[in-house]
């Protein structure tokens, strides 16, 4: 036993967090020492709170402190449009762009037989809810451009096929900025079946 | 605002620590929603308890929770060397070695006068006040190898050349497992001028 017990204990609580080791809990640690004790309270608060007073919205399953949230609250908001995303970072992803207006969905997760994650383990229910409102006229398929993220984009396509919505997925292509020659073989064979013509 | 308050609070936080960016922040902030509600508490009151629970050995000035702290009450240890260091992380890494066995005293910092800081800014006064303990044969200056680390073993070796005590100096060199090809000039001078006869 090296440290005293409450350093000892901070560092093991950093220690859980995704990404931080020994070495750099045991620096966290050490920093909070230093820190004005108001800061700490506000940190070890926030902690909390974070924990207790966040759940999902009601209407689009992203995470929220207010019921629906501000997202659902927003009549500003185009009702037309729901873009259907994995996960709420992916809310925020795409609220950064301030190009889409629309409302979102939240799916927490994509459907992978891998991991035995099925359909009704996704807020697939959720969705189709929403879509009993006439005023939905389409559905973005915003999920990962990955094997899950597609298989889920395919399933749900097909799920709300009966529904009079346009279902649209993102586009999948070369990122802005990125070079031809880096791209892997799948990206570019996207980025050739997504072509579109100059006008 | 993208984000709920609870977790935009969080992610300011985190921010604050050393290291990390808005990025990994809120790749943190996000996790603690996934922790069990237990262990977030006790993450909370471990944050609290450092900043509360922590304060200086009244012996040895290194950080305790209590005092005199663990290695000053040990009566176990060798009362006749002294190893004086920077930091209380220096402490740490001394006992990793389990190759001392006598007291610590933590400067808690090293004459800088670049950085305003003075001999009367570290705790020079403590530590004589421990040299007229009558046991007391040694002084190891286990300061940085640096410009500061150096001055303020210089300094302290010229303070105590009344006391009959012994002043010695941790030895600078190669590290073990370094590459002379790779070895700044500084430090291989050092290994040259602090070479040993082999018996």
């Amino acid at each position: 036993m090296y440290y005293p017990e409450p350093i000892a204990k901070l560092i093991e609580s950093f220690t859980r967090l995704p990404g931080i080791g020994p070495k750099t809990a045991s620096r966290l640690a050490f920093h909070v020492i230093t820190m004005k004790e108001d800061d700490v309270i506000d940190f070890a608060k926030a902690l909390v709170s974070v924990k207790r007073n966040l759940h999902y919205c009601s209407v689009c399953c992203n995470i929220t402190d207010t019921d629906p949230c501000r997202i659902c609250q927003d009549k500003t908001r185009d009702p037309s449009v729901i873009c259907v995303v994995q996960d709420h970072k992916d809310v925020v992803a795409i609220e950064r762009t301030k190009e889409f207006n629309g409302y979102f969905h939240v799916l927490q997760g994509a459907i992978s037989p891998m991991e035995g994650i099925g359909p009704d383990d996704i807020r697939l229910k959720e969705l189709l809810n929403r879509l009993t409102d006439e005023r939905v006229k389409e559905l973005i398929l915003a999920t990962n451009a990955n094997i899950e993220g597609e298989a889920t984009a395919m399933y749900v396509s097909r799920l709300i096929r009966h529904f009079d919505i346009k279902v649209t997925r993102i586009a999948h292509g070369l990122p802005v900025g990125g070079d031809l020659e880096y791209a892997d073989e799948v990206t570019l064979s996207k980025a050739l079946e997504g072509r579109r013509e100059l006008r």
